[in-house]
């Protein structure tokens, strides 16, 4: 069976502002000081696993030439564009369509472009398993990570005792819990992150569609002989937009009832919040994330500092603060209010 | 007698840092955000006293054509440039011996580019009169400030009790003092601010020169028929670099004993720090000093926000900051701290 890769890299990541602004969105930058976007680093992440002809990046028309820009290695045609905005599920299932135009028998892991990983020879080995266990089994496969911390600000999957080669059933998908029910969650072993990430095959995938959410294949899938055409961008611009808005978690995974999940502590972040950014990152002597050539920085603790790296920089007196200095916009907010920053946004003009 | 106004605009405003820099220092700013720089400022002040011909800039030659581009009205030939940093005394003598080539009978006053004086009229007012009695005495005459707090960051005036034309005489120049000897020196009336400005004829300055520091004149005044002509600036540029590094103040003012002063409560500041500039300038109703059209502002107070006016902006949590965000630096700093930014400074590469 042929494995493929789908990178969903049309995301907003508003939270990430004012880094990260729709023109150019979190997946673009590189976010983390390496020389490299987020999405460059997921696409490097799977190279070893699967060839860049099997990889196919799913996007906003907007963000083609950044794509492309930024994968050039990628096949022009490994790129496809969503020409609205419909949450995951329409995403998803126009890339099962598409590969299945392309060849009948195949699987594919579906990826986000702006989450970091650190132990990328553990995420691959466990692509891997997943990837066999779902070709030789009807199964959904979610890549769950297993919780260091009762994190408050993830979705948590309820792991049942049924197994599938090694594979624990995957009970429940829970909403985000409240600290107290996230503490009993990680100390009960029984539950992991929801990352996002699923393995399956293009026929499981496309029948869960047709059974649980079968509007979107409705109208994606008029005329299948256009996919893997040089009609298919056309096609797309005029059904896809007519799809249900929604998330494949709503539309599948929580009605679902084969599902099986793979845990692993392998250094996942969603990097969903500064604050994220921060814990993922190493620090400096005095716990502060700072990308700065030429810094002063004096009694400043556990804060992110992040400007142009050739602008001269004297900051004084601020202890757990996130700074952030871009072209258009400054922030400077505190960290443990961050869940603020959002409504503070909605006043800008 | 014809008047001349001379106003010093060779600065480089160090302690204005990041928004000036020696490449466009402080007074080619538009600090206040009035759409003004300073010295645009300075000299539409002076124009209802002193027409345009007898206004003259002297400068360093690096800012000639800053000083032109901004007051493009003045004939280039008011523009003195100095092409070397040899502090206020040669400066001032330079003017002196320039003015006197172009007439023999004149007065003039010596004014700082970057201060601002709320009250133009009583500035203008008290300058006439300044004028008027230095025409008529043989007399140097500093234009004092009368103290409104006791201030540690301005020289003072020590004024006697003997009086000419209604002025007092200047007893001593005091140097900038502890808080308890300016309390004093306030609660005494018989003090007042060193402001930098002074009034005198051509006659009595150059005699004061040839008097107290004949070095800079000997130097200056080799060729005296080469001022005002086209060769001065060649000229100028060979023998000016010879003159002593030395103030007016250290040079003359501390030895004359022919200086009164004129003391006048106008709303003056020199803008010598961000405190100063805070000081002086209307703040909004949380007493911040916010120049910006686009600013989220939650939880902060008594502070200065200076930013490009279209940058947006979102700041929580800070009390009595200096926060200066321009093209090549962003400055975030304890306002009660700010005479330690300089040593901050010197730690920037």
């Amino acid at each position: 069976m042929k494995r493929y890769a789908v990178i969903m890299a049309g995301g907003v990541g508003s939270r990430f502002w004012p880094s990260s602004t729709e023109a150019k969105p979190k997946q673009f930058l590189d976010i983390l000081g390496k020389g490299q976007s987020l999405l460059q680093m997921t696409y490097e992440r799977i190279l070893p696993l699967i060839p860049k002809d099997q990889i196919l990046i799913v996007t906003n028309k907007q963000y083609y030439n950044l794509v492309k820009e930024q994968l050039s290695e990628l096949p022009e045609d490994n790129i496809l564009c969503e020409p609205s905005r419909n949450n995951t599920a329409p995403c998803i299932a126009y890339a099962a369509l598409h590969i299945k135009a392309r060849i009948n028998d195949a699987s594919f892991a579906i990826l986000a472009s702006d989450h970091v990983i650190k132990d990328e020879e553990k995420f691959r080995s466990i692509l891997n398993k997943a990837f066999e266990t779902c070709e030789q089994n009807d199964i959904i496969v979610t890549l769950g990570i297993t919780p260091t911390r009762p994190d408050t600000g993830y979705g948590y999957l309820q792991l049942g005792s049924t197994q599938q080669n090694g594979l624990r059933k995957v009970e429940e998908f829970k909403e985000k819990p409240s600290l107290e029910t996230a503490i009993e969650y990680v100390e009960s072993k029984n539950y992991a992150w929801n990352s996002g990430m699923f393995i399956w095959t293009v026929k499981t995938i496309i029948d869960s569609f047709n059974k649980y959410c079968p509007q979107i294949i409705e109208v994606l899938n008029q005329a299948p002989q256009l996919f893997n055409s040089p009609s298919e961008q056309e096609y797309i611009d005029e059904v896809y937009p007519h799809t249900e808005n929604i998330s494949v978690d709503y539309a599948i995974m929580e009605k679902a009832d084969n599902i099986y999940n793979i845990s692993a502590d392998m250094g996942w972040s969603d990097l969903g919040t500064w604050a994220s950014l921060y814990e993922y990152s190493d620090k400096d002597e005095n716990n502060n994330l700072l990308h700065s050539d030429n810094a002063v920085v004096i009694e400043v603790g556990n804060s992110i500092i992040k400007t142009n790296p050739s602008k001269k920089i004297i900051i004084r007196g601020l202890e757990n603060f996130i700074i952030v200095d871009d072209q258009d916009a400054l922030l400077i907010f505190p960290k443990d209010k961050e869940q603020e920053l959002k409504e503070a946004l909605k006043s800008l003009k």
